[in-house]
C-alpha cells in the first residue's frame, strides 16, 4: 500500500502516508486473505494485493466521511482534512480512490463488481444514514441496512473476493459472504456501543461523537424505546444543536437502560449466525483465525 | 452511461441524472472513439465503454472540483453541490467513480494503467493550481503543467485507449497520446480565454471565475507581464477578497493588453503541433474528425 502511494507530487504522497501511517486494524485484508486460505487458496499474493486494494478505498472513504461528519480524530490522530485543507483532502481521498483500483490490476470482472457493488453499497448506506439523522422514525430494521451499506459490505467483498481467487464455486462464495457481511454488521454494532461506553484513551475517538452528530445508531435506538429515559433522550438526539454536555448526560441515560446489554446481546447472536455458515470448511488454523477474528469483533474495547 | 447510474438509492440514482442531464461536449468519449476508428479498429463496441467510463471518471471529478472552488453553476445549472448538499455531493461523486471504474468492466492491465496514471494526474493538477493560486510567481511553463494534469491528461488517456483497443503499436499510441495531449492543452487555454472574454449565455458560467478564485491562468499571468496594467493586474489577482467588480476592472484591463491575442495565437502554435502528430495515420473521416475536434477547440466560444 505504501509503495502504491508514491506520486510525482510531494505533498500528496505525504497526504497519502498520514493516513497509511494512522492505521487501523485492517480487518477488510485480513477477511480477504483469511477467506482465500480458509477455502483451500495456496499463494496468497493476489489475495493480499485484492485486499490491499479494498483497504484503499476505504481509507479513501474515510477521509471523505471525515469530512461531510465533521470528525476530528481519527484513529486518535487528527483528520486528514484538519491537518491539511478540505480541497486537498477530497483530491487525496480520490486519489486513494485510484490507486486502490490501480492495485487490482487486471482483475476478473466478478472481483471488479463485487469491489464496485460495495462502493455503491457504501454511498447509498451514506445517503440512508443522512435520512435517518436526528430522526426518531428509525429502528432497528433500517439501522441494519445503513450499517449493511456502509459497513458490512465491504467487509463481505473482502470474503468473497478472497474466496473467489481461491477458486471455491458459487455457493461457497455466498457462505464467505454471509459470514463477512454478518462480521461486518456484529463489528458495527460495538463500533456504536463504544461511542457510548467506550474508553477515549483506548478507541482513539472522542466519546458521544455518534450523539452530538446524530446518528442514528443502535445504543441510541434502544435507549429510545425506554418508557422512563426514553423522551429525554430522543429531545437530545433531534436537537441539532446538542453539545458534548448534551452527550454526555445522554450516555448517562443510556447506560440507564439495557440498552448497552441488548446490544452486545445482538451482536453476539449476528455473530453466531456468522460462525454458522463457517460449518462447510474443514477446520484449519485459518478458520480458526476468521471465528478468532469475529470473536474480537464482538468483545472489544477498541 | 445512464444505465449504469440505476442504484438502490432514489436519490443517489436522481443526483447522477442531474449531473450527466446537464452534460458537456462528451470530448472524452469523443477522443476515445475517434481515436479507435483512426487506428484502424472496426467495431467501436469497447472503445465506447472505456469512452464512457473515462467520462463518467471526468463527471466525478466536476463534483467534487465544484465543492473545491466553491463553483455556483455548471454547464448553465447549479453545481450539484449547490442543489444537494456538500455531504451527498461528495459521497455522489465516489459514487460516479466507482461506476468509471465498473464500466472499465475487466479491461486489460494497460487500459487500467491509463486511466490511473491520468487519474493521479488530475489530483496533482489540482495540488499545483492550489499552489500557484494567488500567487505572481507562476509563469508559462508552470501554467502548463497544470493544465496538462488537470485537463490534459484524461483527454490524453482517452485518445491512448483507443488507440490501444484498436491494436496499435506503442509509437502510434504514444503518437495519438500527443495529439491528444495537446489537443487538451489548447482546450484549456481556450477555456481560460473564454472566463475573461467569453459570453456568460453561450458559456454557461460565469465571467470572471478564475479571477475571483485567484487561478493562475494564461490571460492574467500575460496580463501581469504587461508595463502599463500588469502592477494592477497583480493587486487583483493576489488579492483573497477581490470580488466580481474587481473581476470585471482586471478583465477590461486584460482587454487592454495583447493577452488575449497571445493566448489565442499559443493555442493555435500548439493545436498545430498536435496535428502533426497524425502523420502516421491514413486519411479517413475519422482523422478529418480529429482534426475538426482540435479546430474547434481553438475556435470555440462556448
Amino acid at each position: 500500500m505504501s509503495d502504491a502511494t508514491n506520486s510525482e507530487n510531494a505533498e500528496l504522497t505525504e497526504m497519502c502516508q498520514y493516513v497509511l501511517r494512522n492505521h487501523g486494524k485492517r480487518i477488510r485484508p485480513a477477511m480477504c486473505i483469511l477467506s482465500y486460505y480458509v477455502c483451500g487458496g495456496k499463494d496468497a499474493k493476489k489475495a493480499i494485493d485484492v485486499g490491499a486494494s479494498i483497504e484503499l478505498i476505504h481509507n479513501a472513504t474515510l477521509i471523505h466521511d471525515d469530512i461531510n461528519d465533521q470528525g476530528d480524530l481519527r484513529r486518535g490522530a487528527k483528520a486528514l482534512y484538519k491537518e491539511y485543507t478540505i480541497g486537498k483532502s477530497i483530491v487525496a481521498g480520490d486519489y486513494l480512490f485510484a490507486l486502490g483500483f490501480r492495485l487490482l490490476g487486471a482483475s476478473t470482472d466478478s472481483i471488479i463488481d463485487y469491489i464496485v457493488d460495495a462502493a455503491s453499497g457504501l454511498a447509498a448506506g451514506e445517503f440512508s444514514q443522512k435520512k435517518y439523522e436526528r430522526n426518531v422514525v428509525v429502528d432497528e430494521s433500517e439501522y441494519m441496512k445503513i450499517i449493511g451499506g456502509k459497513t458490512a459490505r465491504l467487509i463481505e467483498c473482502a470474503g468473497k473476493c478472497g474466496s473467489y481467487l481461491a477458486h471455491s464455486d458459487a455457493e461457497d462464495i455466498d457462505k464467505i459472504g454471509q459470514f463477512a457481511y454478518n462480521a461486518g454488521l456484529a463489528f458495527q454494532i460495538i463500533d456504536d456501543v463504544l461511542d457510548v461506553a467506550g474508553d477515549e484513551s483506548s478507541t482513539g475517538k472522542r466519546v458521544g461523537n455518534d450523539i452530538v452528530e446524530g446518528k442514528p445508531t443502535l445504543p441510541i435506538i434502544y435507549a429510545m424505546e425506554d418508557p422512563v429515559v426514553g423522551s429525554r433522550v430522543k429531545e437530545i438526539f433531534t436537537n441539532p444543536n446538542s453539545t458534548y454536555d448534551d452527550a454526555a448526560e445522554c450516555i448517562s441515560l443510556i447506560k440507564k437502560t439495557d440498552s448497552i446489554a441488548r446490544c452486545r446481546e445482538k451482536a453476539r447472536a449476528i455473530a453466531d449466525e456468522a460462525k454458522a455458515s463457517l460449518g462447510f470448511a474443514p477446520d484449519s488454523v485459518y478458520k480458526r483465525s476468521l471465528i478468532g477474528l469475529i470473536d474480537f469483533f464482538v468483545s472489544r474495547d477498541r
